[in-house]
C-alpha cells in the first residue's frame, strides 16, 4: 500500500483501451470508503465517457485529453452536516480514486473544474444549482507512465513546534 | 492496495505503545506524495508529543485522547502557486497519511482546526501567523479497531448527467 502510494503519478497520457463498468465501481467504492466530517459524504459523482466527455473537454481546455472515461467529483453543500467542509470530503474522495486507479493498473490526473467553468459543466450535465463541480478525473490506460519522484522534504516537517 | 481503502476506519482508541520516528516518517513521506495543484505542495507538518501534545489537546476538545503522538498538518498560503488550493493539497496528504497509517497496523483519525482554536494553537507551537492549522491526525496503536463498513452509494452515482 505504502508502495502505491509512493509510485503514484499524476497520468495525463492514456491509451484508446476502454476501462470497465467494474473498474469504474471499485474507483466510486473506494471514493466513498474516504471519511467525511462528521460522515457527512457531501459528494456526488458523474461519470463522463463518450459524447459527453468531449463536450465537457471542450469546456475546460486545462484538462488532459485521451481518457475513455473519468469522474467527475460534485460537492453537494445540501449534505453538509458542518458548513463548509464538502471541499475536504470530495478532496479525501479524490485521493482515493486516484490510489485506487494506480494499483489497479489505470491512470489518473486531478484537475481541477474552474468557478468560471461551471456554470456551462452544470448546464451539459444537467447539475442542479446547489451542486458545485469541483474536481474532474481522466481515467484510462497509461500510455506514458512517469517515473516515481520521492517528493519528501524535510524542511516541512516541524516537532512540538515551528 | 484497494483493501487497505476498503478496510481503513478512523481509530479513536488507541494502547500507550509508542509510535516509532521511522513509522512518522513513512506517514510523512505518504503525506507529501500527494499531489497538488500545479504541485504548489502548500503544506507543513509539526509532529506532537508529550506535553505539547497534551497542550494542543486541551486546546482541542474534539480530538480523541490517548495516541503518544500525531501530526498536525498546516496549509501555508504562502506557498500557493493558485489561490485557495492548500486545503485540497493538505486534505490529500491527510488521506494519504491515514492509508499510510491503516496499511502499517496503526490508528489514525482526521480532526479538524476549528477557526476558533486557530490562534490559540499557533500561539503553543509558535506557528507563523500566515500558516493555518488545518487538521489534526492523532497517531497510535490501536485499542480496537472498528469493522469495515461499505460505504458505497449507487444514488450517488450518475451517468453522463445528473
Amino acid at each position: 500500500m505504502l508502495r502505491t502510494i509512493l509510485t503514484r503519478r499524476s497520468v495525463r497520457r492514456f491509451t484508446t483501451d476502454p476501462v470497465t463498468d467494474a473498474e469504474l465501481r471499485d474507483l466510486l467504492r473506494a471514493a466513498m470508503q474516504a471519511p467525511s466530517a462528521v460522515d457527512e459524504r457531501a459528494w456526488q459523482f458523474v461519470i463522463l465517457s463518450g459524447d459527453v466527455l468531449a463536450s465537457y473537454l471542450d469546456l475546460n481546455g486545462n484538462t488532459p485529453r485521451g481518457a475513455p472515461t473519468g469522474i467527475l467529483v460534485c460537492c453537494d453543500p445540501g449534505l453538509e452536516k458542518v458548513a463548509g467542509y464538502a471541499v475536504q470530503d470530495c478532496s479525501a474522495a479524490v485521493m482515493n480514486i486516484l490510489l485506487a486507479a494506480h494499483a489497479k493498473g489505470l491512470g489518473a490526473v486531478w484537475t481541477t473544474v474552474f468557478e468560471d467553468h461551471r456554470p456551462a459543466v452544470r448546464a451539459l450535465l444537467g447539475i442542479p444549482e446547489a451542486v458545485v463541480p469541483f474536481a474532474f478525473v481522466p481515467i484510462g490506460r497509461p500510455a506514458a507512465r512517469p517515473e516515481p519522484a520521492d517528493r519528501y522534504d524535510e524542511g516541512r516537517v516541524h516537532r512540538n513546534g515551528w
